[in-house]
């Protein structure tokens, strides 16, 4: 379903649904990839980002509430993509911590999409003066920007090193 | 065509076959990005990133040329739902700086892809001494992350204002 953008408003509703779509694409794929996760810390990473997720997706309806639009009625396809990709790069994986190394390069891919998604929808309920849907955007990129953090340190700090030991 | 990941070393080669396919595609999509753009300054900062991209290609193959693995056989689905999808979004956007605005935000969503992507490679290119890999692989992260905030900036300083003055 497309839907003509001639306004910042409508951009804006459009990132909205963009990243309602890209946040329960990804509550859908995450317990596959915490069940398929070795390392406990990092299980427990993701089951972390999960709950984070879940209050995403509120701050979002919380944020459509306050529009005349429905937070439904797009798919986003970046966010297929990406979780398509770590679908199949995890099924490659045969070894469990060179599979933990990839679910973190593939849940940073996803990290990003929505700091970027994030960043673009507060810029614009900036300017659009929606200082409130603003301030929930900006939690929530927060939060993705942290996850993000979180990963990489886990990456550096362990999950890389035990990759190294196989193959 | 899939490779079994069963070393870090596969994951390295897979993660640079991956971004060597990203930038790739992003070289085919730019020319009509930058068509598209009504805005000169943005115009100009595209087609600044798509001369970078052509750099950080050569990067990538200079890499390879250290490895037992060819570049290619390889396609990044990840860059090719996001390029789907910006193309998408801009074939909806009938006002041109409401076009603008999402070409930016369709831009910014690839730039983290491969901010991700790169600090993957980086992180596996240092935890296995591939040390020159590591600082090329660090380069084309830097510019990743500059051309990310020029754009964040020609948002919030004039391309988003200009969104807002019609629809």
């Amino acid at each position: 379903m497309s839907m003509t953008l001639d306004s910042l408003k409508k951009l804006y509703v459009h990132e909205l649904k963009d990243l309602y779509s890209a946040e329960n694409q990804i509550l859908e794929a995450l317990p596959a990839m915490i069940q398929s996760a070795s390392d406990s810390g990092l299980a427990e990473a993701l089951e972390h980002h999960r709950l984070q997720t879940l209050k995403h997706v509120d701050r979002l309806e919380k944020i459509f509430e306050g529009l005349e639009f429905e937070p439904g009625g797009h798919k986003c396809a970046g966010m297929e993509g990406l979780l398509g990709e770590g679908k199949s790069v995890l099924a490659d994986a045969s070894e469990p911590s060179v599979r933990d190394a990839a679910i973190i390069s593939s849940a940073q891919r996803v990290e990003h999409y929505e700091i970027a998604g994030y960043g673009t929808a507060r810029a614009y309920a900036e300017k659009l003066g929606d200082y409130q849907a603003a301030d929930l955007l900006q939690k929530s990129l927060n939060e993705e920007a942290m996850a993000d953090q979180t990963l990489s340190r886990m990456a550096e700090r362990k999950i890389n090193f035990e990759a190294m030991q196989v193959g």
